[in-house]
Formats: C-alpha cells, structure tokens, sequence
C-alpha cells in the first residue's frame, strides 16, 4: 500500500517547515495590533487581486470540467468577485476576534516565592490538508497569523491555480509589512508525496489539521507521525424520547436532516422511543419524505410508515455510515437506554441530541453521551464555532486530546510555564 | 525491525479495554465523595496488604539480583513497609484534590436562548506504560480513579510480581465498594506483544501515557496508533547572562546539576555569556567538580578551567545529550542571541533557565524560548507537579498538544459540549 517517498520530496518539505519555523518565531512575538493590521492587509490585497485569483480560478474549473468534475465540486470551487469580497471580509473578522496569545491561563506565587504563570503561546508551525475549497485557503491562513503561527497549506490538486494565486497574494501581504513571506507557504507543487512527507516531518510540525471528508481525515491520521487533531466525522443522531413534544420533535429532526445535509454537524439516525413512535412517526416519515429523504428504517419503522412512503430496510451497515445526503436511518428503540447503547455503538462522537420533556431523560442523555456536544430540545446542526460563538472555525475536533468540538483560535495555541524567581534552589 | 502481533494477544487486549471501556463509564459518573472514598479504600488494603505485596517484590528482586540488575535498578524496585505505607499516604493525597470532573471550563447563553456549557468529563479509557518502579502502578491507578477514568497499566517486567499483588490490592478495594474491579488491569502478563497491541488498540484507548527513559517514550510514540502523551525527556539548559550574580548563579547550577542528576528536570548543559565566564566558570567548575561533575567543556571552558580540573572536550553529540548522570556539558557564548539560538538547536523542550539580574534579558529569553517551561533565576528542578502546586503528576509533558509541563489530573480529562434548548432550529 504504501510507495516510499522520494529523498527529495522529504528534503524540500523539510526545507519549507524549517523556514516556517524561523517565521513563525516572527509571527509569535506579533503583537495584536500587527497581527490585526496585517490580517486587513492580507484582506485589501485580495480584493485587489480579485481579477488574477478569478481567472486562476477559471483555470482550474476548466480543467475540472475536462475531467468530470461534479457540477457540486465545480459550486464549491468557483470564485467570483463577489466571494472574494466575502473572503477578505472573513479575513476582517478574525482581525476583530480576541487574541489568545499571551492570556494567562493560571498563575500563582508559590510558599518560596517563585511567581508561575501559564501563558498561552502559539503551536509554531501549524500544517492544514484540506480539499478543494480555495476559501480555506484564506481562512487557515487568517487563523494561523491571528494565532502567532505559520502555516504551510496543502490544498486539492482541483484548486492548484487558485491556492497559488491566493498564497502569492498573502505572501506579498507579508512582505508589504516587512514580515517573513514564508509564514504562509503551499506544498501544493510537491503533490501527493509533498502532503504525506508533511504528515511525517515529526519535530518540525507543531500540529497537522486535516479537514475534508472522512477519507482524507482517515489517511492523515493512519500515515501522520505528527501530532494531529481528527475533525468532522460525524454519525449524528436525534433521539425523541418517550416525552417529546411531536411537533417540535419533528422541526428538529427535519432541521437535523434537512437544512444542509452533506456537513458534518446533520443528522444520519433517528431514533425513537417506541412509546412515542405511534403517534410521531408517521406525520414525521411523511414530512421528511415530502423534503425529499430516503428513510433507511427497521422493522416498527417498516410498519408504521403511512401508505405511499417506501421505506428500505435498514442494515447495521446503515447505523453505522455518515450518508451526508438526504438519506435517514431510522430505528424505534424500547428505552432511553436502549438508544443510549446505540449511540455508543455506532456514534462518531460528534454531535447527539435528544428531544425530550422529561428532566430526568435529558440529564442521564447529557451525562451518558460521549460526544463532543450534546444537546437538548434543539438541532445538531448548531455545533458549530461561529453558532458557538467561538468565531472563526479551523475545524471540528471529534478526538479528546487538546481540542473537542468547534476549534476556534485558542485551539491552535498550546501553553508555556514562565517561573520568576529571586536564586531559589530546590532543597 | 517490527514482528507480527499474534492475533491472540490483539482479541485479548481489545476485550481487556472494552472491559476498561464498560468499567470507566461507571467511574465517570461516580460523585467526588465515591472516588475520594474508593481512594482510601485503596490505600488502607495496601497497608492491610504490606506484607504480601512485599514477599512478591522480594521474588522480583531476587529474580533482578540473578539477572544481574544494578544496585540502583534494585533501589528502585524495592518495597518495604514503611514504602507502602508512603504509597498508601500519596493516594490520601489524592483523595485530597480538587476533582477536575464535572468542572464548567466555559459557558454562555446565545442569542436564540441556547444554554451553552463546556464541561470537563474523564477521558474514558487511559493506558499506561512504565517501568520498574511499582509505587507508580498506584499512583497512575489513583491518579486514573480519581479522574474518573480506567486504567489500563503495562509495569516494567522486572517488577511483574508487584505489580499483581498490588494490582489486585486495588482491585480488591473496588469490589469492597461495588465498583467494577476492570477499572484498573494490568497486561504485563501479556509482555511486549500486550503493550504493542495497546498501543495499537484505536478507539479503544482514549489516552496512552509513557512514563520512563528516552527509549521506551520514543518506542512509544513510534509505535502508537492510539492518543498519546510524549514525557519527560529533559535536555535542560542553565543559561548565565553577563549580568549574573556569579554567587546566585553558581548556586542555581549546583542545584540543577547535583540535586537529582537522574531526572528530567536536571540540568545537561551550562551556557555561559563570554564576559561573566571569567568571573564566574573557575569557581563554578571547582565546585562542580568537588561535587563529582564531569565536565565535557568547549575550548574556551577548558582556558578557563583551573589546574587540576580535568575537562573532556566537547562534541556535538554532548550538546544533544540527555545525561542523566553527574556529567556536565558547559559552553560559553557570546551573546544572550547565541545562547537561545544554541537552546533552540539542542533542547527537548522541557526546561531552561537563566541566571540573569538584566530585565530585558529575563523577557527576551522567555519570549524566546520555546519550551514548557522557561525559568528566571531559579533552579530547573522546579518543573515538577508536586512543586508547581498542581498536586500529584502523572508525568511531564514535552509536546505542546494537550498538556504541556506537569500533568495534573486535568490533563487526564477531556470535554463535552452541553446544549440545553427549547426548540431552537437553525435558520
């Protein structure tokens, strides 16, 4: 399975992280303000430059024309003008977030006197793999600078022209402020073999961050020997318990199928109390047939569903795939533990809701799930870092080391202890 | 170099952690009262328990003796009452922390009225891998309890003896209060093949700690498929700027060299500023060298060495290395610049100090210095849990995910995101 990477390949990367490190040690003593105005530099300069990325762009959809490409991937590769504009505002806006670095997470004087404090600092080199959207481009750019790190970006080979474009323009963003070009670097040229020597460059990459669909997140983190925080899978389920409220159990769940079903925080199962499942049902298999959905249910599910809905059945393959379409697997459950099991047999941890009037139902539900979130009476599509409030996103973490949930800013920084002392000596 | 795992001992450890899987879901949502309890529990069999424990250690260290095991290897493995009892004391101790579970890490209300909480829950399922020094057998196992997780430990062979009797001590302890006993197992009856299939037990294990010298950590991180925590390997520096106090100085290093040359946090190498050096290093090379240190000096540590001083010349592999004896590597440098470029070269990451009475250069070596903690005018033997006031530690972290510096029980910990709606859908 596995070609070796050629010496060359293994020795540019390790050229590039190195010259990342040397920038992001510029990058990490930035203040606020410097950060911040290179942020809007950055943001003025692609808005200048919007005609060159543009026709890069259409490089790039004409080649994807050529070869097949889905007219969804060619809707989530375009750039016009006009999103362009959006971009550089997002750019903008994470000027206007807080600044994790150097907050002071803890501190204390100790009985000899040392004064410690823990101080939030950049990762230092920070790696993105991501797919072909050129808008993450920016956007992983913008968190890394606001952060204090450097970052080298590996795109889609679909995106190749448009990275380049947009890369160059925050390059000369840099430079315009006298700061090192190489604080934002693609590996884009290096290919395939460029992105697996990144995930092997063990001591010169603070953190690798894959972001796309479940095979990219799986590849990065069965080949990275870097430290790597796993996002976005997610097998997201709604439970509607024996209490719920019928009508706002099903605006959830349609919401949670529905508004926007290839991401990551949708819904795939539902499951049903068999109490409620007589009188919830069916109305809610009909609305979700009317918007379009393939119920995937067993065998109660089978047998409720009204007249004229084709339900398949559903397989253990089922409860366990992220569909990411407008299908549902749907199954009733005996019990609140009974959906519990379920869920901690085929859940990817990222999101699980309940809908429920019960308060006992919603505490063991909040206290028993293993998620990253966990939520009460409302959709899965809320986990989600500007929902949250968290700003910018970088990713969701559906892994428990250093980050879980939407990861925001802070998320890319790690901590140092600073000791002052007057010649304590440890007795 | 890398043998097949027998399939046998991969099925046997995946049931061993989905036992430890099943176990810790209980001891998550255990109260602070329960596992401060279960703690003393444990820690009254294990005096009740003294003197089995220590027949068992007897037959390791007999076995150690006829295997030819070092005097200080035995020192180690060694248990006697009063060393028990000491154990038994530290697990009190525990007893005695704040519980990080159940801790709001932050909070808010949204605008559409979602209740917003990041909760700090257990990990699930930590693993440990160590060597012969069976106090930390207890002291991983109280440290995992009292996070609210399970624990899965892998001792030293050497002190495979102990390690049972102790291991069922604890267990023991869980049966006596109706806790399941599979929230603390140990593999060392599965050897080399039990650990790599930890290692390698994805999904399973939510967190592997190594605990030990150079080579089983980077065997771990090497091998592991699983979250783990790199520890502990210190190539320490003391920096002594030319505005040093020489008196408060010579002091500082004495202590971080001599005071416990076999631990992380001991110090490796000396820098020193060319215009304090002559002022300050014949001094200090005589006391080093009346305490036992052998220096390996540059050329000019070797000009100012006074008679009868031997210095071994140094070489590049002694800036690199990580002693853990009464071997000294000492430089001089000519400026503040030379000594952090010479750190940022050299260091692990774990700790450095300077010996400085010149405010900038106190700022610009902890802005600069890149490690988990960066100490002014005090001895690098500080860099420990207990000392830093976060109570007991279950190792130091060298890597900036997750943890870094001292790991406390909060480290041991993940957390969740809980929502608590009343309806609210995404628009």
């Amino acid at each position: 399975m596995e070609n070796t990477l050629p010496q060359a390949v293994i020795d540019e990367v390790a050229e590039i992280a190195t010259r990342a490190r040397v920038a992001g040690r510029v990058l990490a003593t930035l203040g606020t303000q410097e950060k911040d105005a290179l942020l809007c530099t950055m943001a003025d300069h692609l808005v200048a430059a919007s005609a060159q990325i543009v026709e890069a762009n259409q490089r790039d959809l004409e080649r994807g024309r050529a070869e097949g490409m889905s007219v969804t991937l060619q809707d989530r590769l375009r750039l016009d003008h006009q999103r362009i504009v959006q971009i550089a505002d997002a750019l903008r806006e994470v000027a206007g977030l807080p600044d994790p670095v150097g907050a002071v997470v803890r501190g204390s004087t100790l009985p000899n006197g040392l004064q410690l404090r823990q101080i939030r600092v950049p990762m230092g080199v920070v790696g993105m793999v991501y797919e072909a959207r050129p808008n993450v481009t920016v956007d992983a750019a913008g968190l890394a600078v606001k952060s204090g790190n450097a970052v080298i970006l590996r795109g889609g080979s679909a995106a190749a022209d448009s990275n380049v474009a947009i890369v160059e323009v925050l390059r000369g963003a840099l430079r315009r402020r006298q700061l090192p070009p190489d604080a934002v670097q693609t590996i884009d040229a290096l290919g395939r073999d460029g992105a697996r020597a990144l995930m092997r460059a063990r001591g010169l990459v603070d953190l690798l961050v894959p972001r796309g669909g479940a095979g990219l997140i799986q590849t990065v983190v069965r080949e990275a020997v870097v430290p790597v925080i796993e996002t976005g899978v997610g097998n997201c389920h709604v439970y509607v318990d024996a209490s719920a409220d019928p009508t706002q159990a099903t605006a959830i769940v349609l919401n949670a199928k529905t508004h926007r079903p290839s991401v990551c925080n949708a819904a795939e199962t539902l499951l049903v109390h068999a109490d409620a499942a007589p009188g919830f049902l069916p109305e809610a298999l009909r609305q979700l047939a009317d918007a379009g959905v393939t119920i995937h249910g067993d065998q109660a599910t089978q047998e409720l569903a009204p007249a004229g809905i084709n339900i398949v059945p559903a397989t253990t393959e089922d409860w366990a795939t992220e569909y990411l379409s407008l299908d549902f697997a749907v199954r009733v459950v005996d019990s609140l533990g009974e959906a519990i099991e379920h869920i901690q047999t085929y859940s990817s941890g990222h999101t699980e809701a309940i809908c429920t009037s019960d308060l006992a139902a919603a505490q063991d539900f909040t206290a028993m799930i293993d998620s990253a979130a966990v939520i009460v009476n409302a959709s899965t599509r809320f986990t989600d870092g500007g929902e949250f409030g968290l700003g910018a996103e970088i990713g969701i973490s559906t892994q428990k080391l250093h980050a879980r949930g939407p990861m925001g800013l802070g998320e890319l920084t790690t901590t140092k202890w600073v000791v002052w002392g007057s010649g304590q000596i440890r007795q």
